[in-house]
């Protein structure tokens, strides 16, 4: 079985971290992050989500920003501009041309149009081949529930890029752009992973949000069911948040990967920039880890997600408990509807549920990772 | 006397703080910075000097960029793009509509054209009037050293400018071309400083670091002084930080203002973003204090610049200490000669030299406040 283990290669460089003060940082030589990426002047989506979470973590981290908007595209109205593909590889060139381009690490998030993402692409084939132990975590952002946030020309420059990645984060409806495979049963699933794994070349697949629809709930192992009674039997209220690292042995064919998965009760609400604070978290935790790596000795993905998954559960808690706080105009319910009528309605409830990094900030710093993020291995996954 | 006490009459809002985890975050009402200056992909200048400071402070950041470059001018090569002030104004106006105009405070930097800086300046305008208690620290960002960093006709906008802000941070080259009075005595530093807050109804004024001349070491009090021996009696090799308070009361009419002042070793060799990170740690310590409020109640003015100086030269130090490590053609002395002959030295020299700011986070959430940026009280400055 034929798997790009670019990925996987750079195991080996991982899990050294020193401590400083009440927060640990990467070992010097996995320390240099360049983050690729949307700004926004106000509020925490895309570039504003991972930055100070990464630096946090004790990464320094060069950033290019894809779009300078006003806010993100949830409040519908923003103003600001794109950078262009010739701007972005001039920014590029300029700092190779002095020197600084050294990251050890490369995060790419929101690029909207295809020449962007093509210069982008131009820029991590240099990057990984000048470093060939380069962590790269690419999030595919297309969109999310069948709606489209990029071009549509997009979509197959993903499909080239993915075998640079070390990492892809893609949501539900990622996955299925990407493959061309409608999820909707375990077979469908494992077809869609093996595409990814074996056709794309992706050492490591992330799927943070699966809705915990019933066929999934039916097929998942005992030990990684959620309680019951669920309030809906269409819809139990959980995520699952599923990390699939490609074996690299050839012992067994049909056992592709090693699959760890995590139920995390469904925060009600629209909030923007989880993803983005989670794949920085991800790329954050991955190798270099908060507790010792002999904890997760075979598989640092699975301790990134963990850390990943329970660190942004944690800060929507705190998004959650804040938003509940504001005046009632301030904390509306998710209804298009309404919103579509009363435009002010819709961003006063985007306001109010802007993450709360800065308030939560020593969530991030922390090194302790709870029972609410731990992934468990789902035995058997690829057994038919 | 008159003097416009826009920043004065903020303070009785101040001196509110709550603790959280280990660091101090401000009052919410005053929790919300917008930053308009330049952003760089590498290093730290500009907005990168000063959000993360801000952010871990405890404030929420809105971040607008005046300039895309890849990295700092220092390095000479550079590339990517300025904001036009129409994009800046239509950054501006979507943030208003949607309801994100919400600072309580307000810091400008790096504004390189004057179109640009008039739409920064109707913005400025628009929050005072809204917002009157507003805390705005304004940086005269023109040049150093007789060097201009922006278009000559950038000086007359700052000049009109000046009476919106609360607190303004030129260095000792910006005083001179703002004022057009040459300092080369204490006469002419009375005259600069009487200009500021009496024509250009500037309350709090705090030029960071003065060349410790002989002239100024001569006129210093006692207590002020520095211990000599001094290397050189023509630069005993000490900055003088100088903050001025307006007085508001017209109990002596020759006692223009309450000068606090301290001396500060130099640390050799030149680093790029020192001002722009100080000019931060100044307004996010400014009337929310990191120690009680009653350590300085009458000047708050005098606590935030103690705090900021502190914080400003241990992350120098700490700068300093780490280029100290490097290999020797990563830092090699400043030699405009040698760099122009050969670009690569410049370029080591300069990222030698980036700020420590991810790795001294510690630092800026710490609570005390060292000896070393302690101002003292300049005893009889205004007395002829």
């Amino acid at each position: 079985m034929a798997i790009d283990v670019a990925g996987q290669s750079t195991m080996a460089n991982g899990g050294t971290a020193s401590r400083t003060g009440n927060y640990e940082i990467a070992a010097p030589h996995l320390s240099r992050i360049l983050s690729i990426q949307s700004h926004v002047a106000f509020g925490y989506v895309g570039g504003k989500a991972a930055v100070f979470p990464l630096q946090c973590l004790g990464y320094d981290v060069d950033v290019v920003n894809t779009v300078n908007f006003s806010n993100h595209s949830g409040y519908r109205r923003f103003g600001g501009t794109k950078t262009t593909a010739a701007e972005l590889s001039q920014i590029f060139a300029s700092m190779e041309e002095n020197g600084l381009l050294l990251p050890s690490r490369l995060l790419t998030g929101y690029i909207p149009e295809a020449k962007a993402l093509t210069a982008v692409y131009d820029l991590a084939k240099k990057l990984k081949s000048k470093t060939p132990e380069l962590i790269y975590l690419l999030d595919p952002v297309i969109g999310d529930a069948g709606q489209l946030y990029v071009a549509p020309d997009v979509v197959p420059v993903y499909r080239t890029m993915l075998s640079l990645a070390s990492i892809i984060t893609p949501n539900w409806f990622e996955v299925e752009v990407l493959t061309d495979i409608k999820l909707s049963d375990l077979a469908s699933l494992r077809l869609a992973l093996r595409k990814l794994h074996t056709e794309f070349h992706v050492p490591n697949v992330v799927i943070s949000s699966i809705p915990l629809k019933p066929w999934l709930l039916d097929v998942l192992p005992a030990q990684l069911r959620p309680a019951p009674p669920f309030p809906n039997t269409e819809d139990p209220g959980y995520l699952l948040c599923l990390a699939s690292a490609a074996r690299t042995d050839d012992a067994d064919t049909r056992v592709l990967s090693t699959i760890h998965a995590r139920c995390v009760p469904l925060i009600p609400g629209y909030f923007s920039g989880v993803g983005d604070l989670f794949s920085a978290l991800l790329i954050g935790h991955f190798h270099f880890s908060s507790i010792p790596p002999s904890a997760h000795p075979s598989n640092p993905l699975a301790h990134a997600t963990s850390s990943a998954l329970h660190k942004t559960h944690l800060m929507l808690q705190l998004t959650h408990e804040h938003a509940k706080t504001l005046p009632e105009d301030e904390r509306l319910p998710t209804d298009e509807e309404k919103d579509a009528m009363e435009p002010v309605r819709r961003f006063k409830r985007m306001r109010g549920r802007e993450l709360r990094l800065v308030q939560g900030q020593d969530i991030i710093r922390s090194t302790e990772i709870g029972e609410l993020g731990a992934m468990d291995v789902w035995e058997g996954f690829w057994e038919a």
